[in-house]
């Protein structure tokens, strides 16, 4: 059955890719941010740091892939955050504005997979002061994880998962719409929102993309002759079907992203919160260690650029008692 | 694609029924009983009447549907409840028991699909003393609704639709497995547990498959010459894929059925709160103005007929905010 289907997106193996197919190493960035004066954040604080790199001043290796519009580009900005570790963003219901004092502190977390031969270039960067729209910033290199090829990306889900969602996920549902050319071309341009729920399907479907993109041909998920989508629309459906959903929290928040030219307010409709999930779906499961593991870095959905869809993978032990019941 | 596929569950036209597909009424009957003496209501208070149905001292017509193992019976029997509405039954993480004095007053909903010639019985009950053995109870029917038959069931939902969970939905992923005989052979049979979560497929594959258990051939929801199973797994695929979940607040509970023969205590896992969503594939959306008309009075999902599943489906009028917007 799913051999049968045709494919109607996909990678484009002869469009040169602001990334290194197959050969790169994923690496993640922490950074440190003085602010030099009192300043106001933009309402998405991971705006800060895209700009500084799109801008050339900051990880000049990382700046065409920053820039990409694609949306399953191997990068992911967090959110400023401060000692405690919650991401500064704005939502929808609230006025203030995103106030940070002289003198303070922030953090950040740059995650990208890139070619071995930038390495230097982004250890090698020594600090300084950056200028931006939205204030100046001392920035200095805390420390630089150097993660490795994708094959040591692995986490046992053999006893479940739990996700949880740091900053806003905003998913489309419409990755599970099945790779038929005839139903992908009624579809697949009618807008259709976000689920502010995590449907375990989409989530995968969303993780397995993002990994196909980037793996080397021997590391990518497909079955023998299947081509990516059809076994992520499997992934999708199977995922969906053969996952138990344990336990959640789950709250449904609008974030707002800026402006856009325009000058109207841009909003994105997500979700935080975590999830407890056992897959049950062998496939989908032996799929989903390596996917979520990469996931952990790059997060989920749509913004990941924009430091939107920080997720927390963490496998739980097999008969292990739910968040829930463990806290009553 | 989807006639290609092989049936493999379905109805099987050659067994006698125990409702009437086809020709019958919906009804919802509106119980008060009075409770006579202090007594302790089973974890699951809707045994109460669900004992007197199927002893047959109350409604003798509905005795073989409520008794009737048919996961997709279209019969359903509600939680007591006080003046205040509030469904009465254990959770998972309460220790008290479920104690009522002597002289309230409780109320109970069965709504059920019935023989025409059954209507006389079942409005012409003038009331009694029932024992039973979680009490004794004077039950008086308050009023019985005849809804009438299928035809004039229809909610629009154009404008998107709340559904309210008023006791926990227990509902199984495993609705959207694939109607692909291999397939279906191979996982229809492993456990999964359930998805406390209202994955919109699986709400949609739920209440189809109700609906065409009991409509009769020409308000059938299939596609000329698909089978039942195809049409769902249609809806569960193109329901999820297209919907976009507006809000919601889900909180996930376990709720204790009973005692199983040998004593333990059985429970199930589900999901009450609410949420709001927009079906924007207009066949999935066609079909739910009639299946979740009906499930609006035979409750969604396992444990119907024991009072699980309860929902209130509300259309939502185009443009209205959503309900987290308006009390904000």
């Amino acid at each position: 059955m799913w051999r049968r289907l045709a494919l109607s997106t996909g990678v484009d193996a002869g469009r040169r890719s602001p990334w290194p197919v197959g050969s790169g190493v994923l690496v993640r960035i922490n950074l440190g941010l003085r602010v030099v004066r009192d300043s106001i954040l933009p309402p998405l604080s991971s705006k800060v740091v895209k700009y500084m790199i799109d801008s050339g001043a900051l990880f000049t290796p990382l700046r065409a892939l920053s820039s990409s519009r694609d949306q399953y580009k191997p990068i992911f900005i967090s959110c400023l955050y401060g000692d405690n570790g919650r991401r500064l963003y704005r939502v929808g219901s609230s006025d203030s504005v995103l106030h940070v004092r002289g003198g303070s502190r922030l953090f950040s977390r740059v995650s990208a997979y890139v070619s071995k031969d930038d390495l230097g270039d982004i250890v090698g960067f020594s600090g300084g002061v950056i200028n931006t729209p939205y204030g100046v910033f001392d920035v200095v290199v805390e420390s630089v994880e150097v993660i490795g090829d994708l094959a040591s990306l692995y986490l046992d889900l053999s006893g479940g998962v739990l996700l949880r969602f740091v900053t806003p996920a905003v998913l489309s549902p419409k990755v599970m719409i099945p790779p038929v050319k005839s139903i992908m071309d009624r579809y697949s341009k009618i807008r259709v929102g976000t689920a502010t729920l995590p449907i375990p399907g989409i989530l995968f479907s969303y993780a397995l993309r993002l990994w196909n993109r980037i793996a080397p041909e021997s590391l990518r998920l497909t079955r023998p002759n299947d081509k990516d989508d059809i076994y992520s629309y499997r992934i999708a459906v199977m995922g969906t079907a053969l996952t138990e959903i344990i336990g959640h929290r789950i709250r449904p928040v609008t974030v707002i992203i800026g402006r856009d030219s325009s000058g109207r307010i841009r909003k994105a409709r997500g979700f935080t919160g975590y999830v407890e999930m056992n897959i049950h779906h062998k496939a989908t499961r032996k799929a989903m260690e390596r996917s979520l593991a990469l996931a952990n870095y790059l997060g989920i959905g749509r913004g990941r650029g924009i430091g939107l869809g920080e997720i927390g993978v963490l496998p739980r032990k097999r008969g292990e008692a739910g968040l829930e019941e463990a806290s009553s």
